[in-house]
């Protein structure tokens, strides 16, 4: 496996909610966004289009199934889907579950704040994490 | 075609470089980002998963292909692949050539902007334009 030294997404140290051979699913810790999650190539490949066919079509199918789960489980207003790497030029996709009340709606979550979310709310979304990382573990159990 | 009221989306103004029946792709009028490219499903439909799987996958190798064209034409340093749609939630890809002089790197496009990058090298990246958009129409004829 092609590994780059300092690169903090060749050591993966998240929990894993899935880890194949090829791919790994994580739920961020992201306090403002719960259901965040991410799928990480194992390698260190820098852009979707550095991917052989058959890698590129099971990171697409991977992404979907993640958001999948995210809007079954999280009931999102919006999902955004994004694979930016500017930092860690390592591939990995977000997937992040958006609300009209969220920390940056309708801004992207990359923008400046426009409000703070009622932590109540916060709190109930942070519930359903053990049923989204059951919904995504299930995705990956029918391959 | 499903349309909706009052979306800009369903009424597509600006020039394609590619349309067929399914979907557009469009070089963007970012003045930052030369090369700013879109992806965006005919229909008004909100998220990936509401297609179908034919057209879903249709729309992965979409991006692929625009994504493909844009690092050869404009040869960024990274690319960020993003769908949002926050503010028209109708189905649509971001391909962004990034740099490391560009207005917000390393921080995503969305971001408070970093800089500002000299005229002439942005004046040498939209001198590109003509040849990406051919590079894009070349990677569709081949369908």
């Amino acid at each position: 496996m092609t590994k780059q030294a300092g690169c903090e997404l060749c050591v993966l140290s998240s929990p894993t909610v899935v880890r194949n051979v090829k791919f790994s699913v994580i739920l961020a810790d992201e306090a403002n966004y719960p259901g965040f999650a991410r799928v990480i190539w194992n390698e260190h490949v820098r852009e979707m289009s550095d991917l052989a066919d058959a890698d590129r079509l099971l990171v697409n199918d991977a992404v979907w199934k993640v958001e999948q789960a995210v809007r079954e489980v999280m009931q999102p207003l919006k999902v955004n889907v994004a694979s930016l790497g500017n930092v860690v030029p390592h591939l990995h996709w977000h997937i992040i579950p958006r609300y009209a009340d969220d920390a940056h709606f309708p801004a992207p979550v990359w923008a400046s704040a426009a409000r703070e979310t009622d932590p109540a709310v916060l709190e109930g979304r942070r519930a359903l994490l053990p049923q989204l990382k059951q919904a995504i573990e299930r995705k990956f159990a029918k391959q």
